[in-house]
């Protein structure tokens, strides 16, 4: 079985971003209206799109998200933030309800600048316990790109974390759009985010306060392999737990799109703590001329790395995301 | 010849703490006293360190400017940022006239968070024709990791970019500590700034409006080799300038510190726009306890590439350099 771990609803039918157009004329008084979309829509939405390439890529299930870059924690107050994401996640459940063996839910949290992420908590729990979802994105800075919240090893964000490991289910770093001009969003500032993330968990005691705490990083993780031997040298510099050893305590995905990257990726971090995912359709949605196929087509990547045993490749399509995702029992049961 | 193209002044004596000291109770009225230190000392915070490091490892000649994470941009109003950029680029300028064929010298700009780049140019002016620099070091985020400044394809930045051209010298991208709790400043907030000052760039027509500037990237780019093919459907998406055009516009630096970086690093950009660095003493100033060897004594990783030719070699560790810091004529002449 083959499972991607990285995949957002970025099809979504029209009837959501009405929504979201909505709320700036609602910005006073937000209202959580309903969302006008038939299941043909949704059907319609995925068809064509991820569902075609699942299944030409051979991959069996999806764990499904809403749109990152529209998760926009920046816009609006907290009751903005709590709306919106409850929508995108009921959407998400929404597709997950139509295809029980392709999708698993994947939630949003409610950030907003400011906002305690204790208060993300309820409706995590809805989504884990109500909609069978088995993850979380975490955005380590709902303010879009300014980095007005505590680092992530701030106690700020401890009742979250105790959530996750209550609920057993991981959190994926994920940023949304930013709203400052200094980033790109696909480009500039999701890659930030992840080695920002990965920079502050490391000088944290996060994994020692949380040890059954599961934390996976998106974009092959940014810089971290490329830059490895730096995040060495600043471990013994600053005494912190050595470099091989923390990469350990994370799960990186294999949204990177050549061979040269791939097998960095793999050799820095280890087989036992990657999870093949793809992010499609999503920021490289477009065709490599070099070799005429998708660049999100990236499993041919892996299958190619002639120093994988098909133990290993195993463990990064499949048994790798199970130990992360321990809620995926139920949807893979039935693919 | 060996060019080290990303040395700073690390091992400053205490003289240079103490001004900037008194820079804190003087922050209402800005005074620019004198800095006291000897030729003795530099002679000695020298010959203990970089001098004995470069002799070590057969490097001829190292483009040197002050500490990167103490200019501190962030700090205090325009003012104090001039007076405590100048006493830094007087220092280099003793170092380089103590050592005048080992030493080149690359000053700070007098940046401050909403002030003009036009009001740099009187010191990099100083620096170029007066004192004989090379080059100077250019921080996108003078607000220190809060990132309040406009990118650096806006129009806000071209004055400086018409007097690199005029005075025929390069920028090299580097950032200062950062002021915000969220990075690690020579972790995270280093090759951010890398990253996003790439994306900045490749999203910007500055290389259509000043073809003749040159930019060097340090950190052997941040994450831009190991993300290769993320910019590159990006720049398709987006129409740019494809990525590996765009990528030979611009020069990297090679202060990554493993085989596998380095080798990435040279695939990507190309021998013709790679830079021979070591950022020594700086940011990986420790044993590597895999080899026994220090971090930042990377001249043997480029030494070990067997696709390298002998030409490509004296490309990057001597020919590109003369090539970008044009002025360097004078210095390694005598070396």
């Amino acid at each position: 079985m083959v499972i991607d771990a990285h995949g957002h609803y970025t099809t979504v039918p029209p009837g959501l971003r009405v929504f979201r157009a909505l709320q700036i004329s609602q910005m006073g008084k937000p209202v959580k209206s309903p969302v006008n979309i038939s299941d043909d829509e949704i059907r319609a939405s995925l068809e064509k799109g991820q569902l075609r390439l699942l299944d030409e890529r051979g991959i069996d299930v999806m764990i499904f998200s809403p749109m990152a870059s529209a998760m926009g924690h920046h816009f609006g107050n907290a009751l903005i933030s709590r709306y919106w994401t409850e929508v995108n996640n009921e959407l998400i459940h929404r597709v997950c309800t139509l295809y029980p063996n392709r999708f698993a839910g994947a939630c949003s949290l409610p950030q907003s600048p400011g906002v305690s992420p204790r208060d993300c908590a309820q409706e995590l729990e809805r989504c884990v316990n109500e909609f069978g979802f088995v993850a979380c994105n975490l955005n380590p800075d709902p303010s879009g790109g300014y980095w007005t919240g505590p680092p992530l090893g701030d106690e700020w964000w401890y009742p979250l974390y105790e959530r996750l490991e209550a609920l057993d289910v991981p959190a994926m770093i994920h940023a949304s759009a930013t709203c400052n001009p200094a980033f790109h969003t696909t480009g500039s500032h999701y890659l930030n985010v992840d080695a920002t993330a990965f920079l502050q968990l490391m000088e944290s005691r996060v994994f020692r306060d949380f040890p059954r705490l599961r934390i996976v990083m998106p974009h092959g993780g940014g810089n971290v392999p490329y830059q490895a031997a730096r995040y060495r040298a600043l471990a013994i510099m600053n005494k912190w737990e050595p470099f091989d050893d923390f990469v350990k305590r994370i799960y990186f995905d294999t949204t990177v799109y050549n061979q040269d990257a791939m097998e960095l990726l793999i050799k820095v971090v280890g087989v036992d703590n990657i999870i093949f995912a793809s992010e499609m359709l999503g920021g490289v949605n477009t065709t490599d001329p070099a070799s005429g196929q998708s660049f999100d087509d990236n499993r041919r990547f892996i299958d190619a790395i002639s120093w994988l045993s098909d133990a290993d490749r195993q463990k990064i399509f499949e048994t790798n995301a199970r130990k992360v995702y321990a809620r995926l029992g139920a949807v893979t049961a039935g693919a």
